[in-house]
């Protein structure tokens, strides 16, 4: 048993991105009790996704001495377009074949316990707002920022997911009317312009039109190998081109807190995903944007932070989902 | 008495827009039971307009018997950024001079009664919600597309109001990172592309450098003289000019509608306000940028109508509004 107390029959949650798997063990009041890390391998397709899920799923409740009939349940955070009253990933832009998935019924019949099945975004939304940098907060937006920017929205201290389920996508609002296409099918939307895809875009253009950077060496010259990781790892080391290109990366996130802090008046907007790495050097001009257009009222009223659970979440945040859902009892 | 039954507290609901203040005998249940309009006059001044509208509720309650004790309270909406806890009319694109004037207390103070203040979209909002296009409607976003754009955000059957009351600005949402400076010091705000201002500006100016319309006539040459009113009615009419500028304003309301509806995913958008009366000419093509742009679920979800309520939605939603709040008792 190592430690997990089954009498309180935890949650098994799953994070699903377009690049990595997180697999743990949540008890109800939110500790993970344990958690493990695999690569999605997403160019491999749906079946093989979920069969390494499967498999990582099964040695998980193994090396713990965990049975999955102990389990309150198994919730999964998705990457991707959900539709939560079917269960589906409708479709994903970081997870190739995605259209249409019945992921929560899929995992349902494989396991014969209660399954639920919610947006990655939202699920890390709920995490910060439970146990992580928005506590108590009631009205709040989290942001990951990372391949895309995604979004989850707090309400009077519940997640909103709107009419559909899909509320919440905040990086496909418009910020340039004049802007580039975005996959998404909108024009000039936000993570277009603001999110990690954006910036490392920026950085393999710049350079390969004969900008000077440290990025070069840290490539070993294969521009094509840089990250937004990498430019911010680079811009934090002082170098001049990837200052500027995350200079100007948080300025179009400011752009895009505008908008947010107008509209919702919240008190705070948590700033998660990948790009969050790269700290005050974003958010200090962000925060600055803020201040300098939002309403008077609004931009005192908000505060702008990290969010503080990193990789947990959205594990963490499939498990507060799941134990807030009704049991279903015609599983097993 | 003439009609009105006293016994059950009417409230005396006031809309103070920038051009015109509505003066109402609302009942309980959502009837309008006597309505007055007055000018504004809005460049006198709040002592001037506030005089006015005590003037107003006098008359208003005289012509009909009632007596200022027999009510229930008086409920104000009002253009401009309200603070909520403290009753100040913030400040007012719309009403030259009113800022921080305590309006709710100062008709507390005049009319011994309780007294109520909310800004004139989210009263609309309110409105339309409960006995307009919105009712039995869970989520929706409420819009007043007139001088600027207002909005109003009724989530879960309740309007939102942030952190400290001043959500729902979503006139002043960039959609244009490179556009034009807006008076509340945001740029490129959704309110400078597709508001009646705009409309009516873009007619004059594209009159004044030579372009032919009917408008030409209507106005006897004083170009200063189009409103969108003016625009609205030369495209029903089929003048080339006033139908692109209409059609290009339908464009930009459309694509700040995406960003609401991938936001919100709401059951529905009402459009209100002045530049409503333009209909289909106006809600169609911005309807069709919507099903082109926003994500699919969402976009198959929304219903975009236009408000029901006219002159009324204001007074009816300020009615509303004091009748949801519980009543103190430290006044009279």
């Amino acid at each position: 048993m190592r430690g997990i107390d089954k009498s309180e029959s935890p949650v098994l949650a799953v994070d699903l991105g377009g690049t990595k798997v997180v697999t743990a063990i949540v008890s109800r009041k939110g500790q993970v009790m344990a958690r493990e890390y695999y690569p999605t391998l997403a160019d491999e397709g749906p079946g093989s996704v979920i069969n390494r899920i499967h498999a990582a799923i099964d040695r998980l409740l193994w090396a713990n001495g965990v049975n999955v009939s102990e389990l309150h349940s198994i919730s999964v955070a998705c990457a991707g377009a959900i539709d939560m009253s079917q269960g589906l990933v409708t479709s994903s832009p970081n997870l190739p074949g995605w259209c249409a998935i019945p992921f929560r019924d899929i995992m349902r019949e494989k396991y014969g316990v209660n399954t639920y099945l919610i947006n990655d975004a939202k699920a890390a939304a709920l995490g910060e707002c439970s146990f992580g940098a928005g506590r108590g907060v009631n009205n709040l937006v989290y942001l990951t920022v990372s391949t895309g920017i995604g979004g989850g929205i707090i309400i009077d201290g519940k997640l909103y997911f709107g009419s559909s389920g899909s509320a919440g996508e905040v990086g496909h609002m418009t910020i340039d009317v004049n802007g580039p296409k975005c996959n998404c099918g909108n024009i000039g939307c936000w993570e277009t312009l603001a999110s990690g895809t954006a910036v490392a875009r920026e950085a393999r253009r710049r350079i390969s039109g004969g900008e000077r950077s440290s990025l070069t060496e840290t490539v070993e010259g294969r521009i094509e190998d840089i990250t937004a990781e990498k430019v911010g790892a680079a811009a934090q080391l002082g170098d001049s081109l990837a200052l500027d290109i995350i200079g100007k990366a948080a300025t179009y996130l400011g752009v895009g807190m505008v908008n947010l802090v107008n509209i919702f008046n919240p008190d705070m907007i948590i700033v998660g995903g990948g790009m969050a790495k790269v700290g005050d050097l974003l958010l200090n001009p962000a925060k600055q944007i803020v201040r300098g257009r939002a309403f008077l009222v609004s931009a005192q009223a908000v505060r702008i932070v990290l969010a503080q659970l990193g990789d947990y979440a959205g594990v963490l945040g499939a498990a507060v989902f799941a134990l807030q859902q009704p049991l279903r009892k015609d599983v097993r």
